[in-house]
């Protein structure tokens, strides 16, 4: 049974993977890592975890955590981590995924523009790693990342709104220049370091949209569709945030080619995500909210063109935890060792 | 001092009129009226509104109420229900408001299409105001206000969608073809009625798209950019519902004439909203939230146009209980009766 | 492996019950029924299932669901549905499980204070079945559940409260005729059906009491409580309703014996509940919040005696829909079917 | 016109207090200070405040701040700030109030005590000011207030559980020796600053106890009832925290003496606050909730005595913020400077 290291795993994105091995049958959880409470149980600093994850909290610079044997490393981290820590994990023979955007891009180029935009040092510390990197959407990577050492998993944003383009971008039905994706996040998308906006009076009735300069997701949502549209994409993206802990909406526009309507985009659609497990495709007049993907790993997308004007208008709905990171996250370690898609990830999520 | 009757005082739209006329030192309320609890004291069914507002409901079809003399009346109700008192009302010598779409047109034959899409019957049963009713939004129609008889106030997506694009529209910066229109309303936009989408379990989690193929706020919306473009203007227009109770968020979008930058977008919202009491302009760069707008009168527009793909955008920030409805309705009468913008609207909001 | 029937399918407890069938390896959900929308698959109802309970809806009174084949029966319903059901399920050889109260007391005298109260019908319809129903606490009435042909599912204020008093009650520690509790429900527990106070704008800023004069749960618990005590028991008990979804918390209160100390109480509830696989103890130095019962079946009750005063303290926290209910239903399944009592019930929850 | 300073102005208890000067015909608010964010308009701060307090905040340790002229300085800072400013305003002729603990107390020997128990430092800075400083509830020391030099406003639990108790207390119809107080409060009594606690994802949908060991506003309601009872009262007491923004509920429980009923504990009630503006009464069949009073300075006390059980009972809402804090506050001021009480706290809150 592969065996699985987590670091970080006392942040929402660590839980997430950690609560995910717990339910799997073939993935095992055998050592976990963060800065915080080293020396901890895990379920100290998480009550609920008692006796079912009791793991101590180790040093990620500790032998003890670099030498624990492993088939595979997820890097539950923020920016900057995984790449000072994946070359002696490799080394060791360990597959790696990271969560951050350190290993989403295949060039120091790429890489240093994304950087920059987030005002981090712009020179990535295992350049020479980054052309085997795996970019960790599953719908439109599949067979890559079934072969890779290396996967940079994507971000919630960058998942919701992929998902919700890549038919229709690859298929040439868009005017590739009118592209607009509004995304709307729920909170936890923040992680859970408490900070002033997202402290409980300040966010409950409240809702804005921010980093209007430019979303650092924005970078590998173009490449991914450039790469299928086969020509440089850009894209005008809104990220906010809305009082709500887990879910993301995204709408995304573009002006229709002559002669798609909503049949013909609906029928697309479909086609394309006939074997993706976890996408649903669904017409504008099913009622559809985040709620139906709450706790679970699906995205359901709805059709929804405006006939009326020409416009293409696709609803993205995912969890933004699952989908949008720890699931996506599993669905890859799944295909990475060969186990079913769905494995671990086959549960409906609960209501209300 | 003129007095003030409010029909359907009991809902979320007539508690906001009744709140703040309440607080207006030269605007009287005298009578009240709704279809249920008629008999009690508003302040029964409100409690909060004890010693306050007192008054009895009456049922608006008693002659107690249509006699009651009065200035204005103010018809917080829904649609098909101003249509039907307005006649007598204007007979009476009264100015007369009303919040749904009766009198939002000016011809029975858009009025016709309008509830249409809402599946109502599409015959007016006072064709022939409509003619001389005007379009309450302050910022657009201010003259045309001050000498009206008869008014219908515009509904809260409307307000947030033309504050947003109206100068932009009126100066020809934008490809009218490729505008995008992406609203997320609280919940209490909805109405106090309770149904299964509003019930708490299954709205504190959950935020989705709804009316896809047309909301019925697109209409007025068109026709008053239509107005000031003086050429028929289309919008795709998404109405979206999140969690929270008292705010709206509306981001434009379109393509931006060539050489129309964020500099010359901000300086020309700056000035045309520099006499609009209730309207700041803001750059990109700060951080707003619909929080600033809570239980105030404002509307705050941020220009944030995407200079890398060429494409305007404006953030609209409105409470869509205030600005969106009773605020916007007090503006009104406060022209229509020769007092400052301001009067009875000038408060900041309470913080958190 | 068992075959389970539910009536009530779609409302709050019997989705709960459906979603912990799905993950149980030993009972098989066979057929379902309710009032509403009959005809229709579960998962057109709750779109959240497609996939997982695609099963259709049943009349409870049609020949199809009746003569379906099952080994028990759980008939998530209302007060007055159960009484008149059982009986036909009970002479076709199954078990039968019922959420309401029309099991919960073992003599139609009992019954018919309890549904006075409520204002309903006092004579039970099938008082005759009384005498054998057992009422369904594991923590107090373990083996008697294991051979019961009907069980009553407790109450969720009563789940709380007891588990909170029992030990000390056993035990004789409290002066009976203090007891003191004060219970918070979140909104889950009124069921889906939309109410004026339910509705998010009413509800999202607000909390109260209700049902002062006596909630219908306040029976049970004296019951049961008088069984341990062994002489009658009363309690002045405050139900309130606070704005989260999932989650219960009970503070009982009461004068303690001569020389009992917080020491001695929590050795004392240590004991009671060590082999109870639900039920952790914990002293009143660690926080403890209801998210750390969320979305589990755990009961975590911390004991916090004020010694400068002299009295008892207990903090309940329940998942009011799964320790509450559903969680604790199946927990009755388990042992009347001879399974480890945590099957299919042996999960953390998930966070945030 | 008296002239108000505000030291503190930034935190939620200072914003109260600037909101409420803001639409006070009698007090003006001439200077603010904080720790942080000196330099800044208070308005660059909290920007919904743009055009209505544009205000510098100034350091509270400049002459600038502590040489402008004013009638009353209000503190509205955190424990052990008061104390070392108090001297300096004192000598100039001001008055002050301070939102803390430093002036709750006569003797610095509670104070001591006090301080102990939140850890701080058990001397007083300026122990000889303790001597003349005024608990700061209106309802309980009226005359007092408005000739005092120095007030110590009292803590949020403590106004709602005091004025629960005070009339049964003072009449001796309570077994003293009984006292349970149970009290839930919204989040914004924790402040401004964000904690894990308090970060939106970990708090909605989740409440618990806290200092169970003892909450320090224990003292001030133990001092203030042992002063009606003219006997040393000791309380059980549980501060809870619930997921909402604004509100507090108090139940407060304790034996009835023989022959006390619902009836006579509801005309006592209704007696003792016959003429205190901001208490209103009311009967236990009557449904309040917490919504009734935000944003207003009421009091709601719904009296519910459980003649079953033999104890008293009273549910206590206020709105923590004001009626709990900032509303008190200016109850005082007014009653300090011989305003009207309700002067600037007429208003009945908005819905919803």
């Amino acid at each position: 049974m592969p065996r699985v290291k987590v670091i970080g795993a006392t942040g929402y994105g660590g839980l997430g993977m950690v609560e995910l091995l717990l339910g799997h049958p073939e993935l095992q959880l055998t050592a976990i890592a963060a800065i915080q409470d080293v020396g901890k149980q895990l379920s100290q600093v998480w009550p609920y975890l008692v006796g079912y994850c009791d793991l101590p909290i180790l040093s990620p610079d500790s032998p003890e955590f670099q030498d624990s044997p492993a088939e595979v490393v997820v890097a539950a981290t923020p920016d900057g981590v995984g790449q000072v820590l994946a070359p002696r994990e490799l080394a060791a023979g360990r597959r790696f995924l990271d969560y951050s955007g350190d290993f989403r891009f295949n060039s120091a180029e790429l890489y240093s523009e994304y950087a920059t935009r987030l005002g981090r040092d712009p020179r990535h510390k295992s350049a020479d790693l980054l052309k085997e990197s795996v970019y960790g959407l599953s719908e439109t990577r599949r067979s890559e990342i079934a072969t890779a050492r290396l996967v940079g998993n994507p971000g919630c944003f960058a998942v919701s709104v992929i998902l919700a383009l890549a038919p229709a971008v690859r298929e040439g039905i868009l005017d590739l220049d009118t592209l607009v994706c509004d995304s709307k996040s729920g909170i936890s998308g923040a992680g859970k370091k408490p900070t002033p906006a997202h402290h409980y009076p300040e966010r409950y009735e409240s809702m804005g949209a921010y980093r209007l300069a430019g979303h650092q997701h924005v970078m590998e949502i173009e490449e991914e569709l450039s790469r299928l549209a086969t020509r440089p994409v850009k894209i005008t993206f809104t990220p906010q945030v809305v009082p709500l802990t887990r879910g993301m909406l995204s709408s995304v526009y573009g002006r229709l080619a002559p002669g798609v309507n909503q049949a013909k985009t609906l029928a697309l659609y479909q086609e394309a995500y006939a074997t993706s497990a976890f996408v649903r495709v669904v017409d504008s007049n099913q009622a559809v909210s985040t709620a139906d993907v709450r706790e679970s790993n699906r995205c359901i997308l709805t059709v929804a063109v405006d006939e009326r004007t020409g416009f293409f208008r696709v609803i993205s709905h995912i969890d933004n935890l699952l989908k949008g990171q720890a699931g996506t996250a599993l669905q890859n370690l799944n295909l990475m060792f060969g186990f079913p898609e769905k494995m671990g990830l086959d549960f409906p999520g609960s209501h209300p």
